[in-house]
Formats: structure tokens, C-alpha cells, sequence
């Protein structure tokens, strides 16, 4: 199996064995994090970013490798997330296929690939991975917790199991629990790569590899992660050139927005892991910050220990929609956290945070610079 | 080739040849309809219903059949669409697997099934056919016609097509042009037909079926037919008994929201040709009113010649937004026509229509009684 680890990651070992908690272990696993800027005297300058479902850990450039990350406008000297002042950790999801230990990772107990062998992934064991980083580089405390999509499940698990972990939080495009509408988007995305027959329950090479299935899973995810009003005005009814078009095939790209989803799925499809992408997307549907602490979601978000808390959603985002941010500022406040709720007029949808930043870069600062 | 044509169906030969808008034609062509009640001695009192992309034309029962029809809560004596005072006819689209000429029927030319060899369809033959239907049947004039999803578009063009055909008309969760989004998931929908290997260029069997392909347009459209807000109340995090679940599958059905999608598809897959899927799917992606007369939207719209008109349409439907139901009003009233949009705040998105009679009965019995 294929793994995709940027340069310059580092790497740290896992506790060995690394409990999972639905069940069973890990041995010999590791977390890949890269970071920017320098540890304070004091100990109070540290962020950790916690990424999306696909995301390495490499959100920006630096001295080790100066190829832009996937936050580069975010994060850097004088930028947003200052890496002048602040101390900043990203770390790659366990379970993925991007550095940290996953079903692309071999087994050391069979010295084969994990595929369907590697236990059950939930949100919890990445938040558990993600906070053996942080106390590996002895940070006590950090001064803030950033959350991106499924990384905002991640942070708020990070928050229910290590009490005081943070002073700050902000949760972007996030969701303290999965709704129906998104575990039916992701249940599908799933269904799709286990239809291809190549997925072969898990046994794929690179040579017999589900592209079929990771093309659908793929263009359905772009489709839920921007919006139909950001579509209107970028695509409307515009064709593709006729000699943009593939062949004479009947049933073929014609529109401008199935070209783009194409484009989507083509630098998708060779750089992800299918069984990595099989095992992060159920951990998401399983994530209910109510039911790990045997509640419902607000009594989970109303006994999260952290000072003060920003959550930014946007009014076009149909995965993670704005009421699902309302409601981890609401559960925070009940708790008694400074927690309020930003809801951004973005077009792009559940993605605007990786396009928006005239809109997310001010807010993310202004927070920071508030803490 | 499988067809499902209900009992009690009528049909109409079209004329021979059948010219089609993109080139082609028909031979030997017909359509299915079903009529309930009696026209009236002023011949003024005919309703035309035309479908979404999948029913059939028996709209509700009769005495020749007495099965419930996809809108037996509408359609009846005494009911919202009164038979007692209304004569009304449905017809199942052409290009459709239930009755009317489509991909799954014998080109006379050949013998054999048309499959990929029927010509390219669009909404324009559609309306073309079911104008046949009208005129054959003695009318002179449409008290009403009646379009829902798909055939708010057909019914849009057999307005701009036969000008002065209706009287009054209600296009329900209708589209006057399709748009980037409804595009990108039906482009989707088509693909997940086509990749799957059982398709085979449309010369599959009963035998040999794309089964996986029509699961996933299938369960892909029923997320886009209802909503969030829907799910979230009736199915939100509920687990199926665990005697429900499929065997030990790690990546089965385990959420309540999954049975339900593998429900509806299971109820379709084998209901419906997938290369009639396909042709009927793709005539919508095609749809512009504004493109038909050569000017925008707008102006196709302005131009329509009906005196009275209601769209209606609710503001949780994804598929076909309730913005492009304002359009479709705002351009008729633009042209002169008594026209206003009626948004309903059912939660059930697309399919409300099919389900929340409450709201949509007394609308349309309301505009009916009106005119």
C-alpha cells in the first residue's frame, strides 16, 4: 500500500500498545505533526491544528519543506495564526494514510498490511494520538485547540478527555455530533468504494486499485463540500469547448461544474487510501460527544473544561451545517465557557474555510489575538 | 428489456415519424396515460398532471385500476384535484420505462431494444408528446396544467411550445433551467450507472444487471429529495436492533438513515431501466427556457402565454431551491401572467410534494377552485 508523507514530517511513537477505545490495540504505531514558530518561556504560546478528513499535517511551508500547505494563506510569520508569536503543532489524523499509523500501515504483529486487520478507528483514538504529540513536545497547556471539520469533532474530544488541555478552542465548520443527512452522504461515499469490485473487501493493489469508488466517493464529497449559490455564479449553465470534451461519448462531460468535479477526482483518487478513507469517514459517523460521556450533546459540551471558545460556521454549508457551530457555542456557554458563535456569509460552503480567508483569517486572529 | 407499464394504462400512437428537438426521430412511437373523470359539456374542465423523472402515469386508482397511485391523497372525488368537477389525464413521460416510448422499448427500425440507440431525448419531446396526448383526447384547452419536479420543466415547454394550450398552471418544485448543482449530482447519479461493469455500454441483461450503479443513483437521489431537517427529526442518531444489521460486515448498515436508503433502493433497482434513467436524467440537465428561445430565462418565461399561474415549491428542497420557483412566478408575472410563488415550509425538501398533503392539497385545491 501506498502512503503519501510529506518531507519534512516528524514523527513521534505511539505508546506501544496504543489502547483503541472501541476495542483491540495498536503496537509500534506512530503520529506524523510538523510545526512552525518557537516555545515560549513561559510555555503558553502553543496551538495545535487538528485537519479534515484528507488533510496531511503539512498545513504550511516551512524550513524543511517549503512547498505550500493546504492552510498557507492561515498560517506563517504575520499571518492570521502568527507562527511569530504562537508555537504551532499539526498533527496527521491516526488512521490515515498521510504519515500517522493506518490500515495503509503494516501490522508490525503480521509484517503485513493492517487493510480491514486495523481495528476499529473512533474520533477519541485521534483525539488520544493527538494528545501523546502535545505531551511528547512537553506542552502542558495550550493556549489554543483549531478544529477543522471532522478535526472539530477531534478537538472536542481532545477537550472532554484531557480536562484543562486548553485555554482556548475554536471550532471550524465543526459538529459535536453526526446528523443523519451527512452520515447518509458519508454511508453512501462508502457503499461507492465497497461496490467497486477492485475495493475487493479491502484487498486492492496498486494495479487492481477501487478508482471507480473513490472517483464517486470523491465528487459526491466536493459536491457537499461547497455550496449550489457558490455554483450559480461560478459555473451556471457554461459549457465545456467542444474539444474539451472526452471522445464522442454520449453520456460525457458538457458541463463546466462536471468538469470541475472531474478535476476533483482525478487528483483525488491515487493520493488517498481507500480502506484509510473507509475507517476515518465511520469514525465521524460514530462521533456523538453526548453519548461518550453517556448524555446528550449539550450536557457533553456543557462539561468541557476550556476558558474561552470561538465556533465559525457558514450559512451555505450543508455537511456541517451553521446550527451544528450554534449548538457547540450554546453547550459551551451553558457550561459557563466564554463561547460564541460566528456564522459567516461565505458562499463556498463546508470548503470556505480553505478558500474564504478574507473572512475565516480575521476571525481566526482576532480570537487569538483576544487569548 | 424489462418494462413496467401498469394495468389499465391507455395508449396514444404518435405520429410516424416522431421528430426529436436534437435530431432523429421516432417510429412507431406511443405514450401511456390514464384519465380520471369526465370532460365537461364546455370542454373547459381538463386537467394535463405531468411527473417527475420516475412515476407512472397511474397518478391514483380507477375502475380499470384499482391500486393507489403515487398521488391517490391528491387525485379522487371529493379530493384536492376534484374528479367529480375536473377531467383529468396524467401520461408517463416519453423516454420512460413505464408505457410511453423510451430506451427500454423495440425500435420497430431494428427489432431489437432501442437502448443507446434512442435519439437524444430532451424536455422539448416530452412536452411535444404529451401535447399529442391532449389533442388526440378532443381538447382544445388545458383548464390546467399540472407539473411536478421534472415536469414543471415539461410542462413549462409545452406552454412556451404550444402557446394558449392552458388556461391556468401550477408548476410544483419545478425548475425553468437546470442548474450547476441539480447538474453535478445528476452527472453523479449517470456515472455511477455507467462505471458499473454489469451497464456495459447499455446492453445489460435481467441477467446482468448494474445493480451497484442503480443503488447508488438511487440512494444519491433520495438524499437529495428530502432533508437534514427532516432526518434529523425522524431518524437522528437511532441505531437498527442489531438482529437488522446486515451479518458482520465492519462497514454494514448500522443507522437507522442507512436502512431507510437501502430501502428505497432496493424498492427501485429493479423497477426502473437504468439507459431510461439515464436519457430521462440527462434531458433535464439540458433544460433552459431562456436557452430554447435564444435570450435568458427570464424572457422565456415573460414570453409564455397562460393567464393564470401558481408555483410552489418549499424552502428545504436542495434539488430544485425554492429561489428557481420565485423565477418561474416573477417571469411569468414579468410577461403579463397572474402568477405568484407559494413557498411551504414542509421539511420534507424535494419530495414534500409526495408527502406533506396537508400543505400541498388545500394550495393547489385553492388555485383549481379559483380558476
Amino acid at each position: 500500500m501506498t502512503e503519501f508523507i510529506p518531507a519534512g514530517s516528524r514523527f513521534l511513537d505511539l505508546p506501544s500498545p496504543f489502547p483503541m477505545k472501541r476495542g483491540g490495540a495498536l503496537l509500534g504505531a506512530r503520529m506524523a505533526y510538523e510545526i512552525w514558530g518557537t516555545p515560549n518561556a513561559a510555555g503558553d504560546n502553543a496551538i495545535l491544528i487538528l485537519t479534515g478528513l484528507s488533510p496531511d499535517a503539512h498545513a504550511a511551508s516551512h524550513a524543511d519543506n517549503m512547498d505550500p500547505g493546504w492552510w498557507e494563506a492561515m498560517l506563517g510569520p504575520g499571518k492570521s495564526i502568527d507562527t511569530d508569536r504562537w508555537y504551532v503543532i499539526c498533527v496527521n489524523s491516526l488512521g490515515s494514510c498521510k504519515g500517522s499509523t493506518g490500515p495503509a500501515s503494516i501490522d508490525p504483529a503480521t509484517g503485513r498490511t493492517y487493510r480491514l486487520g486495523f481495528p476499529d478507528l473512533s474520533v477519541e483514538d485521534c483525539a488520544d494520538a493527538a494528545a501523546h504529540v502535545i505531551v511528547s513536545l512537553g506542552i502542558e497547556r495550550l493556549a489554543c485547540v483549531i478544529g477543522n471539520s471532522m478535526g472539530g469533532m477531534v478537538a472536542l474530544s481532545l477537550l472532554q478527555r484531557f480536562p484543562g488541555i486548553a485555554h482556548g478552542h475554536i471550532n471550524i465548520s465543526g459538529a459535536a455530533r453526526a446528523l443523519p443527512f451527512s452520515i447518509a452522504i458519508r454511508s453512501l461515499q462508502r457503499e461507492a468504494i465497497r461496490l467497486d469490485p477492485q475495493w475487493n473487501n479491502g484487498d486492492y493493489t496498486d494495479e487492481a486499485y477501487p478508482e471507480a469508488g473513490m472517483r464517486m466517493a470523491r465528487k459526491l464529497g466536493v459536491i457537499t463540500y461547497r455550496s449550489a449559490l457558490e455554483w450559480d455564479g461560478r459555473f451556471g449553465r457554461v459549457r465545456l469547448d467542444s474539444d474539451r470534451r472526452l471522445g464522442d461519448d454520449p453520456f460525457g462531460l458538457e458541463f463546466e461544474v462536471e468538469n470541475y468535479l472531474e478535476g476533483h477526482a482525478r487528483r483525488f483518487v491515487r493520493r488517498f487510501d481507500p480502506n484509510s478513507y473507509l475507517y476515518l469517514s465511520r469514525s465521524m459517523d460514530w462521533f456523538d460527544l453526548g453519548e461518550s460521556c453517556h448524555g446528550t450533546c449539550e450536557q457533553g459540551l456543557s462539561k468541557l473544561r476550556v476558558n474561552r471558545a470561538l465556533s465559525i460556521g457558514v450559512h451555505t454549508d450543508i455537511l456541517f451545517p451553521i446550527q451544528q457551530q450554534q449548538e457547540i457555542a450554546d453547550g459551551l456557554l451553558a457550561g459557563g465557557v466564554d463561547a460564541h458563535c460566528l456564522a459567516l456569509p461565505s458562499p463556498q460552503g463546508h470548503d470556505a474555510f480553505l478558500v474564504d480567508f478574507a473572512r475565516f483569517g480575521p476571525a481566526v486572529h482576532e480570537f487569538l489575538d483576544s487569548l
